[in-house]
């Protein structure tokens, strides 16, 4: 099965393949102005935690191209309005760390660059400015290049822990698409498929937006990977009639106490997880993990609009003017989880970052 | 404000108010045929386990006047192929007690007259059925009024336990669409607001028919109640991160241990509740309980269609060949139950059924 080419630097733009039309449609666009990347991470064309930030990222890049006039006069002003722009980035969804941690490294990258490397001083700042952009550029392909590397060994990990046959849920979407085309949660069922285990997926549709019914599903169908979608009221419902192997789930930021913020609805499966006996694993690359964080209380949660409750395809839902409550995300205590999956390797509780590092 | 008028016997007909188009048009529709009745409360037109008591007992009220020819030329021929539209009817739909319940009432009755009462032995066969039409008619209304009544002791009890300020959880909906008119769990916010309780309601949507969103929320809006809709998967993260006074439900069957079947994400609720110590209380007529079942694993679980999941208003959420799984109920455990609201009082648990009756 090919890898998704969830985003991708393709000719001077920031080419996505548009979640939103998913499953009906499988479309690409190229994102040519920074407001376009902003807009796509937003409105969730692009979407997933790692996926996020790479596109971040080489959002950081397409800002550094798009910046002229004045505002590249010297490396100081360049750096100083391409911070402006990393901050429009990261402003555009709240709860994920990758997407912070992305576009900040970018960013670093170059006034690293500026203050102690090659470019430090004085010189043609026009050169200057175009090394940095080559840069910005090259740092974000790296994050692109890593993102794949880290989904590969994350489902290494993740396979590992999987039986030779059983069921597993799935929340949310947290394979290709979730990332610049691996996966982090769903990537261990890729694997443990391609290392012939015979893993069934039982997806959560994923209200509001209904990810695993529109996007997980698409892509088991695809990887040809027996699955059943259901709504998330009736997950608790599965664990107790049937045997489940594992929850999966992915994390947007994990504390440094364990506490992880996940789509809204994964508290929930955890504390069925728990009643049930059923593992509970999350997976996600090590750089979901905000250390500045003691606990999941200080993690910043997205509330969206109303109206991604009230319609679906156009469709009212309720009465028009019915007041809604849509946290995107919740926070699952440390104390549900049975394992972190990074690329490092599986942790168990009690959560210790030092031994993740 | 007016008891909704759900379902009532209108010149020869069993007249409902479709919920399938609410909350965009208040339509009544007046079912001529058994046919039609059975119709719908397969399609959830009519709905709410004990709505649909009322609808079925008012349907056999239809069939006993739709039979005709060789089919009533005496008493005993016209309850056997009575008999057989009753067992349609209560097969429509077939985990709420409540339609078998209702039914088999107004049957019984007839029945009972026949074998022992004024029309037993022979006698003019077309004026006995002639009676018997009628005392299916008298009995199914007598069903009726008493749901009215029963809905109404069910409020004062539930009222009872609710604070003078507070916020609730409601699953499903349990209104007067779901009963003859008064409603089971949300009687209790109607009737505490009458008391003058401040009372707010936080509206699960309830995958996938989406009867809070749809059916709860145009009940509160009529009610003048405030209220917030949200998807089922947040109803954890609600009761983690703010006060709730409780937890709300309705149930379709509740066995001998009182073990409750009720709409699927009830377990899910109950889960949560126990985990944020929020009292969790089924509201239901004494009805609903079904003592010939020991417990909960006896109680069967509807399997409604796959297309449910599938599709919302025509728009295609899933892949078209998408596998669904779509269970319209769950049991949750009597130890996860904080107490039982009937007509009759309130029973704590252990739960006894004998402290009931």
């Amino acid at each position: 099965m090919d890898v998704l080419e969830t985003v991708r630097w393709r000719e001077g733009t920031v080419r996505i393949l548009d979640q939103t039309l998913l499953p009906g449609r499988e479309v690409y666009r190229e994102l040519a102005a920074v407001d376009e990347v902003v807009d796509a991470i937003r409105t969730l064309a692009v979407r997933g935690a790692p996926a996020i930030g790479v596109a971040g990222a080489l959002g950081v890049a397409l800002a550094a191209r798009t910046l002229t006039g004045e505002k590249v006069c010297d490396h100081a002003t360049f750096l100083r309005h391409l911070r402006i722009e990393v901050d429009r980035i990261t402003a555009a969804r709240p709860t994920a760390v990758n997407l912070g941690w992305a576009c900040g490294r970018v960013m670093k990258r170059l006034e690293d660059l500026e203050s102690s490397g090659p470019f430090a001083g004085a010189g043609p700042a026009a050169a200057g400015v175009e090394a940095l952009r080559e840069e910005a550029l090259a740092e974000a392909q790296r994050i692109l290049e890593e993102d794949l590397e880290l989904s590969a060994a994350m489902a290494r990990h993740g396979a590992a822990l999987l039986p030779e046959e059983g069921r597993v849920i799935s929340h949310c979407n947290t394979g290709g698409l979730a990332t610049a085309g691996g996966g982090t949660a769903l990537s261990a069922v890729f694997e443990a498929t391609r290392q012939g285990k015979r893993i069934f997926v039982h997806v959560d549709e994923t209200r509001p937006l209904l990810q695993g019914a529109r996007l997980t599903s698409w892509e088991l169908r695809r990887a040809g990977i027996p699955y059943a979608v259901h709504c998330d009221g009736a997950a608790a419902w599965l664990m107790k009639t049937r045997t489940i192997a594992a929850v999966l789930v992915g994390a947007d930021r994990i504390a440094a106490n364990g506490d992880t913020a996940n789509k809204v609805g994964t508290l929930s499966l955890a504390l069925a997880a728990r009643e049930y006996g059923v593992p509970f694993y999350v997976v996600a690359p090590f750089s979901s993990f905000d250390l500045s964080l003691p606990s999941g209380c200080e993690i910043p949660i997205e509330e969206r609009s109303e109206e991604e409750i009230r319609r679906w395809g156009g469709v009212a839902v309720t009465p028009d003017d019915a007041p809604a409550w849509n946290p995107a995300f919740d926070v699952t205590d440390a104390r549900l989880i049975s394992a972190w999956v990074t690329e490092r390797g599986v942790g168990r509780p009690p959560f210790s970052d030092a031994r993740m590092r």
